[in-house]
């Protein structure tokens, strides 16, 4: 077993970088606040005796090395930016899990056939720069690099230029490595262990997803002057495209999302008439057809219901994935981990995006989860208990020593 | 006649002072844009033999003597600040058209009895800073200037601060001015003149208004982890206050508009449920029952909408004015004046608010209207033509001749 004090202790102080203003944390991708805790990771890194790779995306690769100078490493870790208002667990529990795991193997004095990886991938949160799970993605090879550079935050900064800015644009060609394995420990998100009462979710899946960016535009006009008849409305043409949404995602429970969470009038001035709402629809479901059939059910009604308006509606896909199947043969193994162990445990979708479904594309992969209080996330209220950050650790020990060989 | 060329160059020259993006300008309200134009108007103002006088709420008054020592000066004006995307003639026209009446009447060698004072009034928009008609509010005694000085713009800069930061915070009481009339020249900003083939505007009213800010409280989560039955959705909830706003507006037709100009989520991340959502409704109607029955209906039905999907709403009213009457024997005179110059006229009621408004409740006061092209304002395609500004300037030029006396 792990040391589960140790863990949650590296955890505390991981989250004093880049604190939020509710307890939580803003330490959003390639900030300052990134760059401070990228450097605490790479110290303890290499204080538990790792080399550091860096590649060109910004995408920290740590080694233990292996016995067996021919096998591919076993891949572990997770991702320490968080959203601007977000937890202290989301993301960094599977990067500190995974690097308890190394301190524990070390303590141990456990040497392992394939060589370990720790990996905090870039800009997992999509928060700063769409899409999510960036840089893994691109190390996929499913989404290009230039492209990944070219994407900007609010302000207009380019991701390229912010990774050059914080000092950690690597060498290292994307992609570049192999994985012989890739095991991600996260906190669910969700709600469902915690209502279960189980420890541990075996994640069999993750849902497919589309970020749909909506650029409807209207014409900027008098609030007071401009009768009602005269309006080409772009901000009730959105009102109207958020109901249209939840109805949709209501029309395809069980099993489905979508809702809107980012959004921007143009001028923004209380007495104009936006010109301009911009907008991201987030659908979400674990069913292929369903995921295909909500995108173009949402196009249509939102071209519908703009024409209504004279409105004009532009749709750009900012970010997607299909939904994945992990390697029921690595979903295996964490099964039988948390059995070994004595953790109650059950199967799960996940239902956020992660580096795995990325990984999964280039290796074999699969998740493991641990509750969280009320399933909440992307919230700076977000909790765990140190017992279940201890418990999804041991459970990645277990998984990673049976994968890697001692 | 005033000189209408020299009226057009002048807006022309204030329009290269904060200029826009698409051929308008935002001079928005204490930015240095709008100091630099403050410093032409008063070099124009002095040139034309007036002196200057600022009051604390930043707002300027140009005086031109009378003859007679104990008469109350005949006050013109109107605002030379913009909406962020505004166009070059709201406002401007009404304070450039009173500076050309000044120069026509230095022109011809005509003194008047009254005094004239030429007024640009501070924060008329009430873009930067809610509500609109912020100086002319506190002068009319209707807005506490202590209240005015704590406004904050959306980066949390309060109106007293710029004020002094700008350098125009001047020693003069707010309100301590007595006027005999009060005349504002404007455009319309909406389409009625145009659409009538009416060359003047006789404004007889000016609808009243409620600027309702809510301030809706969801639970901020994954937007692909929280299943739809556990979502606090704020974003929901303001897109269904939208379209319910536009319902109670068009069941008011004719005479009554509603709707949203200013809107923002946080945490405004794609991939989080947005915790809350700020967004101000404007609703304005010349029927004072009406008016108060559309803000009770807004508030009751919202209040339905939030509780129904366990969202907090928090209502601050921050901008209201009642239906105005403007001053039957001043509006008898512009309708007069608009005759004896020949010009086609009609009475009109004025949608959007003006600094008029306030002046009302301190003396006598009206407005004249020119038309604007497709009664497009606060866009900054706003247009009108040479000939429609020199006729509304010709009009107020013998309309204040006549409240005057010469
Ligand atoms: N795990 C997580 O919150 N990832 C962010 C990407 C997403 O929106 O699912
Ligand atoms: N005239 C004008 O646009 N004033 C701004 C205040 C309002 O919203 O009516």
């Amino acid at each position: 077993k792990v040391d589960g004090p140790r863990l949650w202790d590296s955890l505390m102080e991981m989250a004093k970088i880049g604190p939020g203003i509710a307890g939580g944390n803003n330490r959003q991708t390639l900030t300052d606040a990134d760059a401070e805790g990228r450097a605490l990771f790479q110290r303890w890194c290499e204080a538990a005796g790792m080399s550091m790779g860096v590649d060109a995306m910004g995408t920290m690769f740590a080694t233990r090395a292996g016995e067996d100078p021919e096998a591919l490493p076993v891949y572990v870790g997770s991702h320490l930016d968080t959203q601007p208002t977000g937890g202290k667990f989301d993301g960094v529990l599977g990067v500190l899990g995974g690097l308890e795991v190394i301190r524990s193997l070390n303590d141990l004095g456990i040497r392992t056939r394939h060589p370990i990886v720790l990996t905090n991938w870039a800009n997992e949160e999509g928060a700063r720069f769409a899409p999510a799970m960036l840089a893994s993605g691109v190390f996929a090879g499913m989404i290009d690099l230039e492209h990944a550079y070219s994407r900007q935050d609010q302000d207009g900064l380019t991701y390229g230029a912010e990774l050059e800015r914080i000092g950690w644009k690597g060498e290292e060609p994307v992609g570049a490595r192999k994985m012989h394995a890739y095991y991600e420990l996260h906190i669910e998100q969700g709600p469902i262990l915690e209502a279960e009462g189980k420890e541990i979710g075996v994640v069999t899946h993750c849902q497919g997803l589309w970020w749909l960016e909506f650029t409807l535009t209207g014409r900027e006009a008098h609030t007071g002057s401009t009768p009602m008849a005269m309006r080409v409305n772009a901000g009730l043409a959105m009102a109207r495209i958020l109901e249209m949404v939840q109805e949709v995602a209501m029309g395809e429970q069980p099993g489905a999302v979508g809702g809107v969470g980012q959004m921007k009038f143009s001028p923004n001035s209380r007495n104009v008439l936006p010109g301009k709402a911009v907008f991201t629809v987030d659908i979400r479901t674990p069913d292929q057809e369903k995921l295909d059939r909500m995108r173009a059910e949402i196009e249509r009604r939102a071209a519908a219901i703009c024409a209504d308006l004279g409105v004009g509606c532009a749709v750009e896909a900012v970010g997607h994935f299909d939904p994945v199947t992990f390697s029921p043969e690595l979903v295996g193994t964490v099964r039988r981990a948390a059995e070994r162990l004595g953790y109650s445990h059950m199967d799960i979708i996940s239902g956020a995006g992660h580096d795995a479904c990325w990984a999964a594309r280039v290796a074999q992969a699969t998740m493991i989860f641990c509750p969280c209080v009320n399933g909440l996330s992307h919230n700076e209220a977000e909790e765990i208990s140190p017992e279940w950050a201890a418990a999804g650790a041991d459970v990645l020990l277990h998984a990673v020593l049976e994968t890697a060989g001692v």
